[in-house]
């Protein structure tokens, strides 16, 4: 489980940072990659890393405004120009759907894979058996989502060498070990579950937020998270440039994982108001509230270490 | 009047050539820069050179597949966010209104200057006291338009020293000779224009081209031109491949220079199947049929200088 961020810029792309998109690289898990908003030339920026676009599952966008949809036709042309053939699934505000129909038609665009196209509202908007996926609206004047990413718990693995150590041939009753139930062996001895399995595994904690103010919701969705990942368009103090353009400073966006409870923060979306000298200087501001807080740049990629 | 290759690559981007866009800088001519197609990431290549986008006037969209278009809206609306405030025009193929609409609107991105969007036919689209556009349909399966740029002759420049030589002095008698006529001085001395004014300056044509297959039309614009710029996706022995993805070959695009007598041939929109090596064998095909050809390069500028 990793982070790649592919953009981390603010509203136009500059020559240091890219407009916005991050992968979130589930390749151990299910070898698959997501993606948190797809700005123009996302598809360049994947062309300079070890992402496979056939390995896009999903694609989650934040909110409407174009440094985080423009990229999105042309990722989905050339997944498929490459060979592209799994489906996938793009979850968004209202309006995704009419942008993509739009984009793709208009250019006589045939994806060889299905493409779903989901216009969420608040509340989970998937589940399977190894994550679930939450959604809540932040402050951003249009409607900007807030992504609350959580890994299920895992069972402990079976200790074979130890069972068979114990003299327990594999077969059917492996399972009924690792399921937890007791089992009386042939020879009358009484297998304790709990002794062969290892401990369970906890799963991990990622909230990305899409473009907003100080908010509360962000809270929600960050609680106890691993990692959250806010934007920090603007340094600290200056909050009311931040309100009026519905963005956030580095105070708060600390703030926020402070509240939360979060292990880590990692800001995005930064104005390119502030040059390379300057970024050290923003991380300070966070860390004044939050320690454990990073900047994200273009290609820097980050784990997530399992618990 | 110069021609500046921003991105010269076939269908998708690729680490070498960007998709389709192409600055025809008319600097000196009218402070303006006019842009023939607008793939993914042009303003991206924009950032890396001396073209403001301020500047741009006119965009000239050939077709609507998406390596040549999905960069439109990016580019519109940072020009706007960089204070662009003069109007542009975008000229293109039915579709390219509701694309803009669409990309625009969902984006909820509002420009600060006016944007004209006009969807064309075949014939003259533009014209003004310098230039004329004109357009025709090539064969490439979707509408796709051929533009043939006619700078309009100058007359010649007044040799207002040599008047002053002869003892006429400047007034509103050097307007009229300027326009040829024959004016009588008040010592009685005849002026003849002709030999006040300069030599008339030729005007410049330049034909670009959108993707096709070799066909008659290219010709009927290319005519003459001081520039032909001409799609050859893939080499020569490839025409079967070329006719069938609606594309042209290297000596197809060379036969269209030759029929239209035109001074220069620059190959473009090269297929990534050619790496760099490979790149001066087009050229040298194209050479086997029209000697004056040459291979554009993302970020490649050449002038066309006055006759
Ligand atoms: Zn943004
Ligand atoms: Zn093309």
């Amino acid at each position: 489980m990793d982070i790649f961020f592919l953009g981390t810029g603010a509203g136009m792309p500059a020559k240091l940072r890219n407009v916005t998109s991050i992968a979130f690289k589930l390749l151990e898990e299910r070898g698959a990659v997501w993606l948190f908003d797809a700005g123009e030339a996302t598809q360049h920026q994947i062309l300079h890393t070890s992402i496979k676009p056939r390995r896009i599952e999903k694609i989650f966008i934040t909110h409407l405004h174009g440094d985080h949809i423009y990229g999105l036709p042309g990722l989905l042309s050339s997944r498929s120009f490459q060979g592209g053939e799994s489906e996938i699934t793009v979850y968004g505000p209202k309006g995704i759907k009419e942008y993509l129909h739009v984009s793709l038609s208009v250019s006589q665009t045939y994806l060889k894979y299905p493409l779903k196209v989901t216009e969420i509202d608040e509340g989970v908007i998937f589940e399977d058996d190894q994550f679930t996926v939450e959604a809540r609206l932040l402050d951003h004047g249009i409607p900007s989502f807030g992504y609350r990413i959580v890994e299920k718990d895992r069972p402990g693995t079976l200790l074979a060498d130890k069972l068979m150590e114990a003299g327990v041939q594999p077969g059917p009753i492996f399972r009924k070990i690792k399921n937890g139930e007791v089992v009386t062996l042939e020879d009358g001895r009484v297998i304790e579950p709990s002794k062969f399995v290892g401990p369970e595994q906890k799963g991990r904690v990622v909230a990305i937020l899409g473009d907003t103010r100080y908010c509360e919701r962000s809270i929600l969705l960050a609680k106890n998270a691993d990692l959250l990942i806010h934007e920090a368009t603007f340094s600290k103090g200056e909050e009311k440039l931040a309100y009026d353009y519905f963005h956030s400073t580095t105070h708060q966006a600390a703030d926020i994982a402070k509240q939360a409870d979060c292990k880590q923060l990692y800001l995005t979306h930064i104005s390119s108001r502030y040059d390379r000298n300057a970024w050290r200087e923003l991380v300070d501001e966070a860390k004044e509230i939050f320690p454990n807080t990073d900047i994200a740049e273009d290609f820097k990629e980050i784990n997530i270490p399992l618990k």
